[in-house]
């Protein structure tokens, strides 16, 4: 403890004198953070170290010395200070009762985020990117683009449909479905009078129960052998119960966006996409909620959000892409 | 017309052959994707692009068979196929009536935002980043973090008190002040029994429009002169409002890793911890509610959401980065 205090205000003197230094290449007085006497300023910055829950205020004196100092005209002068503040920056981090010393990193969250993957990418890894999106968005149009631009597989409602109806025609052939190489072109849609085949089909359960549950399995299956882009189907909420790597994204626009481009997309007018809109997206809410527990859209619960409307779908899934992709492990 | 739909049967035949030389290449029947006759499958698929509200479909046809056309073992005829795919995907983009056509880009929006900077970078142009954030997300360490390490200036709600303190102090040298390179230390809370003075100070309006107000023009100036990162204070409706470009992040955690970080930084037990939450983000909500009428924190009222549970503080700036500096115009 005594070790630490001495250590602040060593600190704090070097903070001093950088203000004063600064404050010498600007000239006005105005331009001096501390303006007490000395022993005050460096007394007051040390407690502001040392298990302060003030520390905060530290970080904003540090900012506006940065301000001042990156305003020194000659260059030479400007990268020293700068030189300085960055090392008391990096001292600071070492003192545990400082700012910016307690992370806000969740380890197990962490451990499951697919961006992280570059740090320990072995054949086991696949890169999986779950995409959520409200109606309109062009979400799936983005979803589709990163897929291709990724060059990996790509998932969505018609084609898991299409896996699940197989993969419930032949339940001998699940190694060959779950690589997805291997699907009839028809799906077949439940008839009405089915009613006893479906409890039979779906082992007693509510159907989308059953559905849920057949997907869940798939899934799982599929993210163990390859890479891919799923819209939808709360498959990143699927992976974190399975404790599968992948990232999570969402996708929205302003209403009034999403409003004008169904108009066009679905050839309505304005009253009916918008609501259509409202339907959807109150019927996707209900189905991540019921099966989640989870708000839908809620930013808390995706590792990113993307608003649509600023980038457009190739702007989109550049950003995506640089973001899940630094190391262009994909892209080469 | 006619011409389009010539076009979309030509599509729809290079689509069908495409899909035959996968499954051939994959020998199983089941590898088919158009499992019907010729001219059905061809018809069919020229419908879906010509004009059809189901164009959608197409793109699950078109995934299918690329989902597929992956697993060949082949190099060289796996790259052929999947070059007539990509080429293909590049014909049905020049159908305006097929899928992925319609985007949902905004211009007004893009215009605004500095992602786009890069193809246009003049003097006049500044990076400005806007940072919303959630209490105990750790947002402001990583604010601060990004402007140190795109080497831009901070801005905070202390550094601004000092600069309209300041402003407040002098009148004549809002010059000055704008470019934050000259601001006192301590900042002057008003006392009490200064309500006069208040009156005078605030034009008569109530003191937290007054405030936002000057706060406004002192934003809408320092954004004509240097690159910031500039935490809450409605900025990004503010600089929207002013027509300057920007980039608007609102930060989150769930709430569980923010009461337990909130418990280490603020010493609090779980239950002050999480009260102090919950007031300080329905405070932030009605406040950006009050001024900008829009919903604090819902994903499409901002260009990105990051949930900095997932990456940390260094990971969050690193992504951050990535992002609107795509070029290492400010890295370097």
């Amino acid at each position: 403890m005594q070790e630490n205090r001495a250590k602040c205000m060593k600190l704090a003197e070097r903070i001093y004198e950088l203000d004063g230094e600064v404050y010498q290449c600007l000239g006005s007085s105005l331009g001096r953070v501390f303006t007490g006497s000395r022993d005050e300023c460096v007394e007051s910055l040390a407690e502001l170290m040392c298990g302060s829950r003030k520390s905060y205020l530290l970080r904003s004196e540090m900012a506006l010395v940065a301000n001042m100092a990156r305003t020194i005209p000659d260059e030479e002068t400007r990268a020293r200070l700068m030189a300085e503040y960055n090392n008391i920056l990096v001292e600071i981090k070492s003192i545990p009762t400082s700012f910016g010393t307690v992370d806000i990193l969740d380890e197990s969250r962490a451990k499951l985020n697919a961006i992280h993957l570059h740090e320990r990418f072995t054949d086991k890894d696949h890169l999986i990117v779950c995409i959520s999106r409200t109606l309109g968005c062009a979400g799936t149009d983005i979803g589709f683009a990163l897929a291709n631009a990724l060059k990996i597989n790509f998932y969505d409602q018609k084609i898991f449909n299409t896996v699940l109806e197989h993969l419930d025609a032949d339940k001998n052939s699940i190694e060959d479905i779950s690589s997805a190489n291997e699907v009839p072109n028809k799906v077949r849609k439940p008839q009405k009078g089915q009613t006893l085949d479906n409890f039979h089909r779906y082992h007693g359960l509510p159907e989308n129960d059953a559905v849920f549950f057949n997907l869940s399995g798939l899934l799982c299956e599929m993210a163990a052998k390859e890479d891919f882009v799923v819209m939808g189907r709360c498959a990143d909420v699927i992976l974190t119960g399975g404790r599968i790597p992948h990232v999570s994204v969402f996708i929205t626009a302003p209403f009034e966006q999403r409003v004008r481009r169904v108009m066009k997309t679905h050839s309505l007018d304005r009253k009916h996409a918008s609501n259509l809109l409202k339907q959807l997206d109150h019927k996707r809410s209900k189905y991540y909620h019921f099966f989640t527990g989870r708000k839908w859209g809620d930013p808390e619960n995706y590792d990113l959000c993307i608003n649509s409307a600023s980038y457009g779908i190739q702007g989109s899934v550049e950003m995506i892409s640089r973001m899940i992709d630094q190391n262009g492990l994909y892209r080469r």
